[in-house]
């Protein structure tokens, strides 16, 4: 039996799972990434991880999704905010080398999506994955392939437009969504709508969106405001991907995630306003299947996918 | 010698072209759409004309770009506003039984795009096609494929929402791109900035789209801050697209795309506000190269693509 390895590399952790070929965890990890520590050391550390997980196994193919902008072909990280010391690392040369097999490198939301698509088989040919957290990224997968754009950006959800004179987004530009429902944007949109009440339970100690979300769950009105706007923006871009790439599923995940039924009214009421009627009956939108999995999943069963192609005579990357 | 024959089917005239397996057009033709007449009897004119224009080349396949909602998978145009006497004819049965030959089947907007993607070889691998007509139409190509979606809808450019509170759209929605772009609502703004002015350009005789954009040419003030609107908003959207598709080139095809140069600045201004640098400079925004060739070359090419893929042991659709 062989097994792959799928690696989900962010700025604070590093999860490795040792992962079926049907798409199944049969055992994870998780390894704190080192501040200041490059991708070489760390992946002595990742190999010994993993060298635990897959147990007797033999690994196939190694998947690595990457926080930042990856270039696929070259199987390198062109840069990463999050991971300033891995800036323009060679990843498939370094885990080629303690791996001595395949090893395919993506961006981390692109490889999240394709894991949500390939549990959903049939239905995840055509998937969007949005991802909720500090900042709002995301995948594509169309017609079963992921998305990835001449340089990698493709998937960059949360840097649409979804209002042109709408508030500065972390990237430089207005009125992108992540500036309406990035966490940072919706603690900001809390904040500028408390203004100086004194009472409520968002009045006192550090403002998070995840406290937002709870009180607008609970009934609070400011914070119900504040995921009104952060939903409604998040429904026009769903409207916009709904429209253009008329997916089977829209999938929401991220640390976020766990707040979206509180945005979700909001979601579909503007999606319904903005989307075709019959794109919005065919594209389901829903809560991610595999949570924290997502990426390991995505970026194995990028690998194996890859393995494929090579033994159906395609072009080979990972090798 | 066999050549592929490229069948591009609007409401008012049918284009046929005979294009070699480079994507050249070595004959073409034009009939025109008769009002009320099914695809049965539309199809036995279009295999007389294309009879005419192979010569006495075989066929090799035949690619069919159609206006409207294709299923791609059967062959079958599902609906299309401008060929309402079509609605649910079986196109691929139709032509397969004239020319016995293999049969493709796609979008008219989808087909075009793949024709300027094919013309550009690999920088045309990621690439976004807008048709500027009545309406704004649209065609994806993501890692050298056409974007489809699960109906068909793939690459609806037009119904993206460029402002959530935007003017109403043909379609029903609120604030889609075709509601600041489309000629119709290019004349429509100009109306209602031309108000009872009495004087000027545009004060007598029908209000076109063209007339518009050729009157802001000569620097009328009414018609240049029409030409802004519609120029403004087609930026907004081009940004979405750079960001989320991240594509090498985003073309500018349709009736309308001689008037282009007018609206241009304002597209440029735009989505450099509204896009990352890098997928600005990655994605250059520029006319189309095949002009009204688009269809039928990208028809022509998909259908080659099919048959190569299944001489390969890929999945036959043409078959």
């Amino acid at each position: 039996m062989s097994c792959y390895i799928g690696i989900d590399i962010g700025g604070t952790n590093i999860k490795i799972a040792a992962v079926t070929a049907t798409g199944r965890v049969r055992a994870r990890g998780v390894i704190e990434t080192a501040a200041g520590e490059g991708a070489a050391r760390a992946f002595r550390r990742i190999h010994d991880a993993a060298r635990h997980l897959r147990g007797t196994e033999s690994v196939a193919a190694v998947g690595i999704g990457c926080a930042g902008l990856v270039d696929n072909q070259g199987g390198i990280l062109r840069s990463s905010p999050n991971l300033p010391a891995w800036r323009g690392a060679a990843l498939r040369k370094i885990a080629r080398r303690h791996f001595a097999v395949p090893v395919t490198v993506e961006n981390d939301a692109t490889s999240a999506a394709y894991g949500e698509a390939f549990v959903r088989g049939h239905r995840g040919r055509d998937l969007v994955f949005i991802t909720l957290g500090t900042g709002v990224g995301g995948g594509i997968v169309a017609g079963g392939r992921v998305v990835r754009g001449v340089l990698g950006f493709g998937g960059e959800i949360g840097h649409m437009t979804v209002d042109p004179e709408g508030p500065p987004c972390r990237c430089g530009a207005r009125g992108c969504l992540e500036a309406y429902a990035g966490s940072y944007a919706i603690v900001r949109s809390a904040r500028s709508l408390l203004g100086q009440r004194s009472r409520g339970p968002l009045a006192s100690g550090p403002l998070t969106a995840r406290r937002v979300l709870d009180a607008a769950r609970t009934g609070d009105p400011v914070a119900r405001e504040a995921a009104r706007i952060a939903g409604e923006h998040l429904g026009v871009a769903i409207a916009i991907v709904l429209n253009v790439l008329n997916p089977s599923a829209v999938v929401i995940g991220g640390g976020l995630a766990g707040g979206y039924d509180v945005l979700e009214p909001h979601v579909r009421r503007t999606a319904r306003r903005h989307a075709f009627r019959e794109t919005l009956a065919a594209g389901r939108i829903e809560r991610s299947r595999l949570g924290n999995d997502a990426a390991v999943v995505g970026a194995a069963m990028l690998a194996r996918e890859c393995i494929t192609r090579e033994g159906r005579g395609g072009k080979a990357r990972g090798a």
